[in-house]
């Protein structure tokens, strides 16, 4: 690795690879979601993902590549997050305000790559990627703001109401 | 787990092990930058992770428990990206701009975090805690913001003109 567009292949094999590890995901999220609405949003977020990968594609034929993703830690990391959220709570509004904290990591995961991505397609001087790469980043930030408003709207009140004033058991040192 | 406080002190445990996890990792992040500006920040932001550690353990005061960390895969993979940035990458610019994208994606998982928490704190009534926890994600933001700031105003630059028309040999499948 020595140029910036190492670096920028580099990190499109891994967003190319994350943005498919969640594709697979999301249905496994959207099915524990107990609230309706945070079912609708991650299914609207399976199709928008899908299309972002289509997208990812799209760039790696403008620098004369083949897509190929890199294995993805950190979204790796992320997803197994979002497992515990769902095996380890009940089926509640809890679980569902869990849901969203270990979505939202992803959302930002992908925000903070494609905010990189973008900056250096542009020192690059590849405009078509660039206008791919921010209607990426633009769907993630809207992802990421929906889940916000429905965690605010209802699904935390609800929760904080599921059992307002119990004590919670932990082990202390 | 089974209320919305579950769910708060689960990821309150997540955090502070992140927290904790970054002040081991910053120093050597610190030292493999090139760019002295980029350096400065992260020494910068490794004191304020610091503090963050101190701010969490008062929040779980507050909610009347031990300070305890809970293994927390996401920064772990996270870290392990950074790891590698600098390891498979020469000194030099574009290894800069690779750095600051694992630190970004730090940051944000940090802002995705410290977002949900503020968000509970106040639906379970901890004010005292909703202050100390929006103090840390102003940090995040801010050093997030500061990362961006360097990438733009010369990182990113520099690290285009070290080989502006270098093709980049990838195997292609």
């Amino acid at each position: 690795m020595h140029t910036l567009q190492d670096v920028f292949m580099r990190e499109l094999g891994d967003i190319f690879h994350a943005e498919k590890q969640l594709v697979k995901a999301l249905p496994k999220m959207s099915r524990a979601a107990v609230s309706t609405e945070l079912r609708d949003a991650l299914n609207t977020h399976l199709e928008e993902t899908r299309n972002q990968v289509k997208r990812l594609e799209e760039v790696f034929h403008i620098f004369g590549k083949t897509p190929r993703g890199k294995e993805c830690e950190g979204m790796e990391g992320l997803i197994e997050e979002e497992e515990e959220a769902i095996e380890e709570n009940e089926e509640n509004a809890a679980r569902d305000a869990s849901l969203i904290c270990a979505a939202q990591k992803v959302e930002h995961y992908e925000i903070a790559s494609y905010g990189c991505l973008c900056a250096w397609a542009k020192k690059l001087n590849k405009d078509e990627a660039v206008k791919l790469l921010e209607e990426n980043m633009g769907e993630e930030k809207a992802a990421d703001k929906k889940l916000s408003e429905l965690a605010e709207s209802s699904i935390n009140l609800e929760a904080a109401e599921e059992a307002p004033e119990e004590e919670v058991e932990m082990e202390s040192e």
